[in-house]
């Protein structure tokens, strides 16, 4: 097992990546490759009093920056760390990629290095979110912009696929996001996805609303990339607010001032069970290999994080599941 | 001000109506219409201790199912509480409607009864979302799942007025929910509204992300209904689990178990401040009169708050506003 990690990727690379990764080989006894500029890379290495020869280093010249249009850069910069990064999984060289790079290049050079899982149309990022009722999965996060309901089944199969062999949810209960429970509300794409979903043999609940993300109702929530991307930033907009509102609060009072002090680790683990960075990253379901979408902002935890599930994600060989999901249903027309 | 209240609509019609009625009345002065079945209102009337005379009542016999197709129920039912509560507004009896019932049932009597606003082609849900920054404004909430970018941009010119008029910020900031900052980031229906609106004189940002909801950075946030009524209720779900998730945090130490009983009134005021039911309601904008639509589930507290919010949105004559708000834009190709 052997994963590619894009060293100049993210808002605090390559310092906080190359520090993740020397916590996931120390911590949890991975085998890496950093990819991106040596020297630097070396520079940081050093810093982290990390041997040579403790983890391999792949050069890439090049970087795409956050601010750049993914194709283009994609095109321009051929030596550019996810270009290499991902060329190392499509050779057989790694298990999987993970960066927190420009998210949009590292999605279309997935698409054009890694090529898609035969049956599957579109890749979708699938976030995993943390619920008192334990993890949910949301496809697709931000991935695709307009999506037909054909798209919709897909990411349904592979995020079941997801939920049942990364999560161990033994028999994942799909919903379709939507603004009513009845079949008939919703919009065109909601109604006509349904109705395709109820013709495969997944376990498939019909429609689901905002609130039912947190309510113990179902593990899978399928919506196009849209309004995927607008709820999970939501959902991290709200958990970061929580420190400023409850302060406000705590600070009318003085009593609630020396509850909060002794509560304050409690107050600490639930605004960090609520950061869906916890997860370290999103996984980007539908290509070949394992690809793993970091956060811009990911500190080294993140970072580290992410290399474990991305190797969790190799092991389980969820490529391969899904493959075999989407063609098992091949009797069901797109 | 007089103001029409929808006895017969919610989940815990009609005694919490009743109770948050007979409250506004004592507390703020209003004076109201309670609108349904007399009988059943006059005893809960009198089960509040409200002498006769307290309140008006007037009766409609018949009342629309929470499951009811909207369409069907206004057409049927035409001695409704929703149907007779609107026409009270329209024959300018009474200055605003406030219903807990069938929201779409709501919705399309207010268009089919009150009449749009001249220049505006769909009436819109417009939520209003505490923020440690303040509130801000949400618009579409649910009242239009496909749109046009010449509604989106009539949402941000009816939710610049309410925000100015209403919440009283001076010169509102609005934004449009994309997933991405740059102008190029989103879907074709984004572009083109982003596109509208910067030929307007509206003070506008471009597009927002959904962790900007809680930044700070705008005051207006405009979407279309689908996307609008998935945000306020994933806000709502993630606020009303905040206390499960803390429960299982502070379960685990006694310390913090002592000290959140200190802090109990403080993490109580906190979980109130995220409960979007605190303001009431969401007033339908871009029909004549005012219409305040109420969640299902309103207790009496929340009606009450409905009921001071709608007289105040009668007060300031919000649609008036709106109407030369919008027909100041006339030179403005939609």
């Amino acid at each position: 097992m052997k994963i590619a990690v894009d060293a100049m990727g993210g808002d605090h690379a390559p310092r906080e990546v190359v520090r993740g990764a020397v916590q996931a080989a120390r911590e949890n006894g991975f085998s890496l490759i950093l990819v991106g500029q040596e020297p630097r890379i070396r520079e940081e290495l050093s810093q982290a009093d990390a041997p040579a020869g403790e983890i391999e280093i792949v050069h890439a010249s090049e970087v795409v920056e956050m601010c750049e249009t993914p194709g283009i850069a994609l095109r321009k910069k051929k030596d550019s760390s996810i270009r290499v990064g991902l060329s190392l999984v499509a050779e057989g060289r790694a298990d999987a990629f993970v960066s927190a790079g420009n998210s949009g290049a590292v999605m279309a050079g997935g698409l054009l290095i890694l090529k898609k899982i035969p049956g599957v149309d579109r890749p979708a990022i699938t976030a995993t979110i943390p619920t008192p009722h334990g993890p949910i999965v949301l496809i697709d996060a931000g991935a695709n912009v307009d999506c037909k309901p054909a798209h919709l089944l897909q990411f349904a199969l592979m995020g079941e696929a997801y939920a049942r062999k990364f999560l161990g949810i033994s028999c994942p209960r799909i919903a379709v996001i939507s603004i009513g429970e009845e079949d008939s509300k919703g919009s065109d794409l909601t109604r006509e996805t349904c109705e395709m979903i109820r013709r495969t043999n997944l376990r498939f609940l019909g429609n689901a609303e905002g609130r039912d993300f947190f309510s113990g109702k179902a593990d899978v929530f399928v919506c196009d990339g849209f309004v995927g991307n607008v709820v999970v930033k939501t959902m991290e907009g709200m958990a970061q607010a929580l420190g400023p509102f409850l302060k406000t609060e705590i600070d009318k009072s003085l009593l609630a001032k020396a509850g909060a002090l002794l509560a304050r680790c409690a107050i600490r683990n639930l605004r960090k069970r609520l950061d869906y960075a916890e997860y370290g990253g999103a996984p980007l379901l539908g290509v070949r290999g394992g690809v793993m979408i970091c956060h811009g902002a990911s500190d080294r935890k993140a970072i580290k994080n992410a290399i474990v599930a991305a190797g969790a994600m190799a092991r389980f060989r969820l490529d391969e599941e899904i493959a075999r999901s989407i063609s098992a249903q091949g009797s069901v027309p797109l």
